[in-house]
């Protein structure tokens, strides 16, 4: 439909903004089906076992805001913070290498100790 | 010396090479006295509380590999792989704000749930 394809940046943004606002079918769009995501638990090949990861974190986010954004022409580097109901304060970050405006590979940092530790605080042993 | 200053990306890639290079002495030059540092346990205010934090992770350092490093006129985010002592496979990403050739803000993003599961296997309860 435009003259110009969508650059990493201006994906990894679409992307992000979907999944933040709240629009996770919209996100799912920006993604392509044979994604690779490299997440601190493992890596994740497709896009149901990227969906089966990411969605519960979108359930529980509360507020976000970007930090940081760049990109040249082969992949994008998003950091941001969030808030979510266990964990307030939980910032991340992405590299996205995405080709034809599908994200084809994702490695995602974030810290998952303060996630266990609210866990265990909600299912003690 | 020189008649142009370095951008925040080749004063956070020169404290990148110093660090994950063994030269830490080296990599605290390129930060400034009074940075602010956020990590995932909390703020840090000053070089000597950086270099208490930062220092002790350099020694357990066995190889790294940046993932990406962009940069604009005030800061410059890397992504980076490490192995340690540790952990294998401990990516970090950083967004340091650099003014003036020093690092003045830097925040830190990393897993720390493997650390403490290793920390865990050393000295149990």
């Amino acid at each position: 439909m435009t003259a110009n394809p969508a650059t990493p940046l201006e994906t990894a943004l679409a992307y992000h903004r979907a999944w933040t606002s709240g629009d996770f079918e919209l996100a799912m769009t920006h993604v392509a089906d044979d994604i690779v995501c490299q997440a601190p638990a493992g890596t994740l090949e497709g896009a149901e076992a990227f969906r089966r990861f990411m969605e519960p974190f979108t359930k529980i986010l509360t507020s976000s805001a970007l930090i940081a954004a760049f990109g040249d022409e082969e992949k994008a580097v998003l950091m941001y913070d969030t808030d979510t109901i266990p964990v307030r304060d939980a910032p991340g970050a992405e590299c996205l290498t995405v080709r034809e405006g599908r994200i084809r590979h994702l490695r995602i940092i974030f810290d998952r100790l303060p996630f266990e530790v609210a866990r265990g605080r909600q299912t003690p042993a």
